[in-house]
């Protein structure tokens, strides 16, 4: 099978390493429109070559769209627009509904099968990609019933080739939902930098005073603009409802803080404490996947090229 | 030299189990109120034995006290007032003014040494204890010209010993810088912590899409409220401007998505990016500090034992 991952950054790299080490593609063609990229991609061994777009879509049984999600909405009536009826086209990006809903004006909208693997770092780029990304996490597929059932399937085997879980949920739910357990942590971190920057004019004292718990909540703060902005802006209505009540509750805990009200702020952190509970559930999720799940699936493959 | 630690927590415990571990210390003392921390620390081998805390005074060379800080500031008078003149006591806790004015309302000021490792998990209690916790990081001590120039080494030796780097600041500077780098990082996280479990009542939902960078900037909703309100309300006035400023910066980045200005949110991200320069400055800082610094320095402290 000849795949086409059009974005080689951090997911379409990662994801096209998988491929090839797991057999699972013959052939993994780039797409992308940055030369260094192009480059780098083809040195770091993450695709076998590098084509102009129609090209590459020319020759693809599988097409991963795995750009910023403002030149995937660009991108998709194009893409599905060059396509046959036999090319399956699969977008990663963290937004469902705007995609769905241009995805949904093509007549080969069954060929389309939209994605949103949660995983990622905060680095980008293809120097960025590496093997073990996906494992053990989870991949979410909406509007799995507009989708062809062998395109559908094609892509469920794909996911679990990276070994991830398929759940499956409406477009509008999973931005919803999304927007607070990823996008709000993504700006809650970047605002925390851009605050503790702007304050602390003499750099010197972070560098001196700042401990690990500074790092790891304001890691996502080195995030890809590029990347980030458009979700943001994709994901505005849901976003804003969710900084609404973070801002709230922030204003609660500076109130309480503020009156030296000691024992509200220890009932408040110890409501908190309870996203113990929750990250235990997120491990324990993790262990339910087993690293063995996919290898059965693997040689169940058809290898089938289509040119 | 006998050393007894005032409360055996994650803290505490660790220093202990350094001191014993280095032959810093010749026997280590603990004291706490709660039974089961005093089994644990016991069976950990964290301490050689537990006493209550006036016989505990009355055999130490060298005092810490690594308990909540509000505890510390009830302690602190009593225990200035049970040492002799050639005994040192040393706390180690996240806020310095109000432990320093208290500590300067002593004839005995000089024998004080207020410090502050910077260093944390977000376990706590005995169990929660382990060596290499402070290697490689910094230690802040304040207003070191009101302590008694042999207690002031001492105690920087104490912390050479742990592989940090002592560095100085007054109380006041200490308390603001410290709002911004970790104080206010807790809040960050302690209320996504909130917001999230407040809305997202369904947590099916969260387990399933939850990934890393949540994980990441969630981590410190797990810390004790039992250390971090008496923080709080220690560096209340501090933390409010820092507050401010963050909810200020929030609401800014609320309504550049809200207006869906893409270039603007990109802007501002461009300008978070610069974090990136201030971890690797903290990475540089770290390895500055050579984890040998300490062998020359261990093998000259004296053993005394005062009694």
């Amino acid at each position: 099978m000849i795949v086409t991952t059009i974005g080689l950054g951090l997911i379409g790299g990662s994801i096209a390493l998988e491929l090839k080490a797991n057999n699972f593609a013959d052939q993994v063609i780039g797409v992308d429109n940055n030369p260094t990229h192009q480059q780098q991609a083809l040195a770091l061994g993450l695709v076998d070559g590098i084509l102009p777009l129609e090209a590459g879509l020319s020759i693809a049984d599988l097409v991963i769209i795995a750009t910023p999600v403002d030149v995937t909405t660009q991108l998709l009536p194009q893409i599905l627009a060059n396509i046959d009826g036999f090319t399956t086209v699969l977008d990663v990006g963290s937004t469902k509904s705007e995609i769905c809903k241009i995805a949904g004006a093509s007549p080969l909208r069954d060929r389309f099968v939209a994605a949103h693997p949660i995983a990622g770092t905060e680095n980008t780029g293809p120097t960025a990609a590496h093997r073990g990304l996906f494992s053990n996490k989870t991949n979410i597929i909406c509007e799995r019933e507009k989708s062809n059932p062998q395109a559908l399937r094609l892509v469920e085997k794909l996911f679990e080739c990276l070994r991830m879980k398929n759940i499956y949920m409406d477009a509008a739910a999973h931005d919803k939902h999304i927007a607070y357990v990823s996008h709000l942590s993504h700006i809650s971190s970047f605002t925390l930098g851009l605050t503790v920057l702007e304050i602390e004019k003499n750099e010197k004292t972070i560098f001196d005073m700042a401990g690990s718990g500074f790092e790891s909540t304001v890691r996502l703060a080195k995030s890809s603009p590029e990347m980030w902005a458009p979700i943001f802006d994709q994901n505005s209505e849901n976003l804003v409802v969710a900084l609404d009540e973070y801002i709230h509750q922030l204003q609660q805990f500076k109130q309480v803080i503020q009156h030296r009200e000691k024992q509200q702020a220890k009932n408040k952190m110890k409501k908190a404490n309870d996203i113990r509970r929750v990250l235990a559930g997120i491990e324990a999720k993790k262990q339910q996947i087993s690293p063995n799940t996919t290898n059965k699936l693997q040689s169940s493959i058809a290898h089938t090229s289509k040119k």
